[in-house]
């Protein structure tokens, strides 16, 4: 894992306009590709795409309709505790491997996928609509978010010939501190996990941070651009990240459950 | 709390060259405003510039020299327990409003300022040396960072005419998730937590995610681009936030203990 510094200094974060509203089965590498020329921009090898998650959900047909949902027993239970649609509840339990909290308003899980987050990523804003009410859809996360960015980037590499990384983000709530942040759940080609240990600092003393979150927080500027309240914005091309791209995936940053110690 | 976005879909980082070692007692807002001239950067009004924590803890001279420090006899038990140098225990402890976590090598605090972090961000990397053994040293966090936000925010506004945010980051560990990421330890002239409540998504539906961690977000990708081995790019100019500034104080983003459900 090599940790060697390009000699820029700038990050540039550009929004590709005009990505159309995403439908099932829409191809994501070629809605790119077309956004990345209408941007004027040609990816070069060491470039990363940021795709956000509601857009690949949409892709996937990951839309489900509430009514088509039988919530269980264990379902309605929670649903009573949390004041949440026993529909959706069910829906978030057939995504989770384990409950971890649940009180009024609030329901975090450790998804199938192995991060922790509320109601396993299931979505009910910015769902569109197929003719029926707004209300009655949600979105579950992409089935295999590291599959999705490897396929994305061998469809990017055989289009374009550059070697680019490629992060699937979404907005995720943190113990400790307030309001959400961007998350990588997916990464392909990229060191989603930053080891550091063996270099020196400065003044040759071992540095004591050895493993940086870099496709965390790649996604966490990415999802800035992108912004929340629309999907104008669902890709971001991100050139000069100081960092050698390597084989890589979000598996990485999800730290084991018996090392967490805040569970 | 305005949320208006700008047309603009770019967001660009600039690491500011030629920015020395600092030293206790160094003007930031001086070396801060001649790196900008280096980097041939006009001040623009929404522009925002990230500090790195180590640089404004050594311009504080915030720096400790652990021979020093003469430990309690609850730093003595907790660095038994943690297998850590009692006279770093020692200075984390007075730096430190709560122990959360104490286990081998991990020893994670509520931080005086009211985050959580692992050390309360005492730091043994890239402490200068003053002429004797290395390990001799520590760097503390700084005073008030919101403090100095504000203080730094008002000369660059008095230097050139333009309101700016300011940020200082740090890097910090995470529940759940491998690797650390940057976070904003202060923050001024900045939506630190940008509310989203009453915005309506591209569907009219009320959007889940109400509360954006911008400080944050924006904190993750300066971090990214000053790297951690090196302090030659400790101070980064970010162009492009799409959202209005504001008033505003890395405070906002402590989560209320009462609030907190995984402590």
């Amino acid at each position: 894992m090599s940790a060697t510094r390009a000699p820029a200094a700038q990050l540039v974060l550009t929004a590709l306009p005009g990505i159309p509203l995403v439908q099932a089965g829409d191809d994501l590498a070629a809605l790119i590709l077309a956004g990345l020329e209408r941007a004027g921009l040609a990816l070069t090898t060491n470039d990363v795409i940021a795709v956000a998650q509601k857009v690949v959900s949409k892709a996937e047909g990951r839309c489900l309709r509430l009514a088509d949902v039988t919530p269980s027993a264990r379902a309605d239970a929670l649903a009573a505790l949390t004041q949440k649609d026993p529909r959706l509840v069910e829906v978030v339990l057939s995504e989770a491997k384990e409950v971890l909290r649940a009180c009024p308003n609030t329901l975090i899980v450790e998804h199938r996928l192995g991060f922790v987050c509320a109601n396993a990523g299931v979505d009910r804003s910015n769902v569109a609509p197929h003719g029926a009410g707004l209300d009655e859809f949600v979105l579950l996360l992409p089935v295999d978010p590291d599959d999705t960015c490897r396929g994305l980037r061998e469809r990017l590499r055989a289009a374009t010939g550059a070697e680019v990384g490629v992060i699937i983000n979404d907005s995720h709530g943190r113990a400790w501190r307030n309001g959400t942040v961007g998350v990588a759940l997916g990464a392909a080609g990229f060191p989603a996990l930053q080891d550091m240990r063996g270099h020196p600092d400065l003044f040759d003393y071992a540095l004591q941070i050895t493993q940086i979150g870099l496709a965390d927080e790649l996604a966490a500027a990415a999802s800035l651009l992108m912004g929340q309240a629309d999907e104008g914005r669902p890709v971001i091309h991100i050139r000069g990240v100081p960092y050698a791209l390597r084989e890589g995936s979000a598996a990485e940053l999800i730290r084991r459950k018996e090392m967490d110690l805040f569970r």
